[in-house]
């Protein structure tokens, strides 16, 4: 049979991935699929850096070359949403697209879909989310018999790695962080990281596959971990918790419930268990359970593979038929959510406040609480830290999101408040 | 567009699960792949157990009625190797068949394969192995870019249930099967579950998804985990490992490593963390790195939720195109493998000698491992049984399984040995 002919946009480390995967295991693939695919050509500016040998002759800087009708899919690596939307736009209109791009997917993964419908072409993007997991396939195709309550994970390895060494090493957030970045598992620049926007890309990129909501960007409300300190993680350890940072995507009646924000969550649960640079995914579904899916997040060469699974996929539908049907069927099913508002939230809170050693502070930080309905579950004070004032941890029952906010901007103004109050969500179902 | 419509053979506690989904949820199936899958006939010789309500007229007492024109995909959850194995024959020569029967996977996977070949027919069985985890279709799909390693896990949720409720309770075996009996975990002859040849049945599954193997149960040494005490447990733990029941299936060079036995996992390893009756797999690509599955691996709805995945999956082959050409690409991979014989493994062992309490014992021990070239690399003497001997453990670095097997032959025959010695491999990679 003759091949499907593969064209890739961007060299670097991905782009670089894909290439040596489909020409190491060209072989293994025919004899998967049935028919070769064959790596006919690579736009890139720069062919220095990661070009694998052998494939020179396939390079051009001619992006344009890559809509041409000898190329039957087409690899984005690009990156960024300028270039690489008008690129992948154009390309939609005649032939498949495989990319990774997670910031242009969060915003405008819709409007991509819809034009790849319209042009009966198809919109891949497995190794958008957690690297070499197929959490994607998972949730368009293994568990898309059942109805999916919610999908919470840890999908981001450097903000996991610098919360599991801060932990690990007794360190606090700026030496874990420092280690991380020499270590290279973080940027230099780790905002996109460690403030959580990266895993909100995510979050809104499981939203429509789960649950064929077009969640944008801007629909996921994200808090990072910068404020986490190692003794609010060595209390919740102590408390049988772990602290992650978790991005949820819940269906909660006709409401979606999309966030980013470190989270306690109790030590038995798998998510609180995966430490490190690795990456974990829980779905809950009504009828499949509780199921979890664990491994790298990125990596040149995890993602590289996804890449290629999703390239062997839509081949197999150009060679064997039903190439185009595909997005009617994973993206139709539900999306007349509203976006749950943050102030809504019921939930358990930690509350760690940086309060002056002297008597009566407690009763006016719980007489607070208490007026805003919050009731207190527990409380531990953990020495004092030497600077005038002492942590005091308050764990509380079930509170609305809003009143605890107006009760914390409350409290942060007394005089025997010394630093703003840091909160910590409780996710334990 | 016309539905797609499923027969269902057997109405167990699985059939009915699958009759209740395909029922509950049409409205969403049909949005999801964008026609409807009707349940057109189910046949059963006893329908009074499980039929959910409202499908009493779709019920028959002919099997054969199912093999008839007006049905696209038949379920079969009769079980067993005869009848099923003869109504599966006919059907895959007109249609496509969903099965979870472990057992007929395992003797006869490859001729199945080959009828639903020949006829262009297609044959799933994603529910076969670790219920709600779509653990075949990541093989299968996912990961096929890859080149896949090894696969191992826990496949069988009754014996890790026991093994878990041991360790945590301090209970021993009989005691453990007993409660697991008592609620539920575990049938009234659990010699399928405890003594391995449940989980060697999906180790045979696994290698045929995952490496195109037409492994055999028979191919497919096992080992239960009767044996196994809460000291042999607690001692691990103190060692920092877990003790589990693992079915591994390990690519080596030209020979494929297929077994079943109790191990020793570093309790960082995530199979070393997964308690209770959920399963874990965990598998090992040259580009994905380590991902692990984690989920229930048995019960009504898991198991019937991955039956209707391979429906809907089947059925978009059929509206969409490309039906029957799905086992091509999952299964001629590879298949020129010897099955590795187990007197050739080289592991690390942990031996449980039961010793009699005088002086010499450890000597006449370690002279005998010692002449067979196994090297010791720690013993432990955990105290007096009370029964006039004590369990000495021993921990070896690397040996070979005929070695170690050469010498606890000659050991178990010693006077001073009042017991067959206890071995467990350790799995450290």
């Amino acid at each position: 049979m003759k091949p499907v002919r593969i064209g890739i946009a961007g060299l670097g480390t991905v782009g670089s991935g894909v290439a040596r995967i489909l020409v190491e295991n060209k072989e293994d693939i025919r004899r998967h699929i049935g028919f070769p695919l064959e790596l006919t050509r690579i736009a890139t500016l720069d062919k220095s850096r990661f070009a694998p040998s052998g494939i020179d002759h396939l390079i051009t800087s001619k992006l344009d070359s890559l809509l041409k009708d000898d190329i039957d899919i087409v690899v984005e690596t690009i990156g960024g949403t300028t270039t690489a939307k008008t690129f992948i736009e154009s390309a939609l209109r005649q032939k498949a697209v495989v990319t990774a791009n997670k910031a242009l997917l969060a915003q405008y993964g819709m409007d991509l879909i819809k034009i790849a419908r319209k042009h009966k072409t198809e919109l891949a993007f497995e190794a958008s989310v957690a690297g070499g997991i197929p959490i994607i396939r998972v949730l368009k195709e293994g568990l898309s018999s059942d109805e999916i309550i919610s999908v919470k994970g840890i999908v981001n390895g450097t903000a996991n790695f610098v919360l599991s060494r801060m932990l690990s090493e007794h360190q606090e957030f700026a030496d874990a962080l420092k280690f991380a970045q020499e270590s290279g598992f973080a940027e230099r620049d780790p905002s996109f990281d460690v403030d959580g926007i990266d895993s909100a890309h995510k979050a809104a990129i499981i939203a429509l596959t789960a649950f064929g909501y077009p969640a944008k960007f801007s629909d996921v409300w994200y808090e990072g971990i910068s404020k986490i300190t190692y003794q609010d993680l060595k209390t919740a350890y102590d408390l049988d918790y772990k602290i992650k940072l978790i991005a949820t995507v819940k269906k909660e009646n006709d409401q979606l419930d999309i966030r980013v924000h470190p989270a306690m969550i109790s030590s038995s649960d798998f998510l609180a268990k995966t430490d490190g640079v690795y990456n974990a995914i829980t779905v809950r579904g009504k009828y499949s359970g509780k199921t979890t899916y664990v491994g790298k997040g990125a990596g040149s060469h995890p993602t590289a593979n996804s890449i290629v699974a999703d390239l062997m996929d839509i081949a197999k539908r150009i060679k064997y038929g039903g190439f185009g049907t595909v997005f009617p069927s994973g993206f139709d099913r539900l999306s007349d959510f509203k976006i749950k508002q943050k102030e809504t939230l019921n939930l358990k809170y930690y509350l760690r406040f940086s309060a002056v050693d002297e008597p009566g502070v407690l009763s006016k930080i719980s007489g607070i609480l208490g007026e805003n309905g919050i009731s207190i579950h527990s409380m531990i004070q953990v020495g004092r830290s030497g600077n005038g004032f002492v942590p005091l941890i308050i764990m509380t029952h079930s509170a609305l999101e809003s009143s605890v906010q107006k009760a914390l901007s409350k409290i942060d103004r007394l005089d025997v408040i010394a630093k703003p109050t840091v909160l910590i969500r409780i996710i334990d179902e």
